[in-house]
């Protein structure tokens, strides 16, 4: 079993890992793999204050895994629904950000340069789906490696393979998991996509359709970057940092609207929509209003054939570096 | 119920439009709509040589509906099964390109201009969820216009409704149809598709997905369309048709190969992969080999910092104009 080849170079580099340990079937084989390869690591079981004696069963099972094998193990306890409630979303999605910060958090105290997550492709194909099925603009996966706050990096070691793969290899090798009784349920939308819609789209095929999704949202995960690059490349920036329109203008209809979608975001407009892109379209030529409202109190104006935003106390947001999103 | 927006000006120019009429519920609302606002337009029943006496019924009903409306209906009987064998496709395959062709005959035949197809907007989820899942790059959808060949236009007025909306309107003025019993047979991935994955992924969010990936396939295809414009406007290609290389070289790597994709869609080099865009990578560089071949016995070649492909023959492909698929 090798890791995702993108994250190869984090793996080898020497650097401590944080591993995240559900005592879930995934985890377990992230951290056995992690640990044989001599990845230093350690580990972080986070307890959500949810799932009751089951959870202090993970968490105890976790805690043994690591002393068996030598790796130093952190517990963190959150309260999911508490969090839920403040935060005004989800139960899942609480329980996801409180785990996030929790892992950050115990990253930076013992020293690692990297969270390994042990997602994997059956994950991807969920995520591309539930993604898509919400209005992404194309299939969108979660990313092998992805840099976050204080210089830490995220890693999904596992992300190119099937649940499948894991579970034959943990079997191979005789190591237990624990099972999380809330999988099977179909409460939630992860639940009905991993337990009914993906059977039923590889039963259509014919072939489990996991290694295909994952593989569209990567090409379309490069044709985005692409678009992204050669906006870039074509120079409508002016040394102000604002659009110059003249170029927009000779420009074919999507151009133009991938050319002011991509200006917005370099700007970090927030909550960027289609319609804030019409909007835009509708002040850029020489004869029309010069100026518009987007989302977030932000302020388009046009003139002398350039285009900028504003905030609300009317000061220049100027683009940044690179691809935002 | 309106027509979609980008079929009204085939649909208000006056021209004769050839409408298909299977005698099923899209069809039959098709027909009639058409009728209703004045479009001149004729009918064509194509019976496919399968589903014995439940074809005939359809043929018969097909008929009278446009007698009873006043409207030209020709019936064009093709074999399927014999064409699926000629062809070395399956039988929904042969059964689609036998069909396209007795309409295409049809409408040269009756001086039609366009012809008018029935798919609604669970047909376009449908379409993009198998092309997602059988690995197309991005959610691609069936197009509301499409031009064809002998300059015929092909049109999908009812893209944007859901089958619902249709079958309450045929309900709203009294209006029967035919229903195919095959529609409902676990048989293909057609009717899985849309028989268990799509209503699962309905009950996972909550609500109809149709709609959503509807939008994602549009908006995909926008960004994939913004893409070639970019390239286009990147000016890339010698007056000799040859891609200059010291601004490729020069470009990020999704960049880089999203324009040798593109050039070699533009000469029209059959089947391009992934792997061929690799092959092409390893060419480009002033100091690695200065040829590789591509499928279709295709040879790419590159001299004097330009890159170029040649047939089998060793005759230059060179690129067309516009977007090429």
């Amino acid at each position: 079993m090798d890791f995702h080849p993108a994250c190869l170079p984090w793996l080898k580099n020497g650097d401590r890992v944080l591993a995240g340990l559900s005592g879930g079937r995934d985890s377990v084989a992230l951290l056995l793999l992690l640990h044989r390869v001599g990845v230093p690591v350690c580990a972080c079981h986070v307890h959500h204050g949810i799932r009751g004696g089951e959870a202090d069963r993970d968490a105890r099972f976790s805690r043994e895994l690591a002393v068996s094998l030598g790796i130093p193990c952190d517990e963190v306890r959150i309260d999911a629904p508490a969090l839920a409630g403040q935060w005004k979303m989800s139960l899942e999605a609480a329980a996801r950000r409180g785990r996030h910060a929790a892992l950050e958090e115990c990253a930076l105290s013992r020293g690692c340069k990297a969270v390994a997550l042990a997602h994997h492709q059956d994950d991807q194909a969920e995520t591309i789906l539930f993604r898509l099925c919400r209005g992404a603009a194309g299939p969108k996966g979660i990313r092998p490696v992805r840099e976050g706050r204080h210089g830490l990096v995220w890693l999904r070691p596992l992300l190119h393979l099937s649940r499948k793969e894991i579970t034959d290899w943990l079997r191979s090798i005789g190591q237990e998991w624990c099972d999380d009784s809330t999988n099977g349920a179909p409460c939630c939308a992860r639940n009905i996509l991993r337990r009914e819609a993906l059977p039923a789209l590889d039963r259509a095929l014919g072939r489990r359709v996991a290694p295909i999704l994952a593989r569209s949202a990567r090409l379309a995960g490069e044709t985005a970057a692409a678009l992204d690059e050669a906006l870039a490349a074509l120079e409508l920036i002016d040394p102000q940092g604002r659009l110059y329109l003249p170029k927009i203008l000779a420009f074919p209809h999507a151009l133009q609207k991938a050319a002011l979608h991509w200006y917005l975001r370099l700007c970090r407009v927030p909550g960027v929509t289609e319609e804030g892109v019409r909007a835009l379209l509708g002040i850029i030529a020489p004869r029309g209003p010069a100026r518009c409202m987007l989302c977030g109190a932000v302020t388009a104006r046009r003139r002398e054939r350039r285009l900028w935003v504003e905030d609300a106390a009317g000061q220049l947001l100027l683009p940044g570096r690179g691809r935002e999103k």
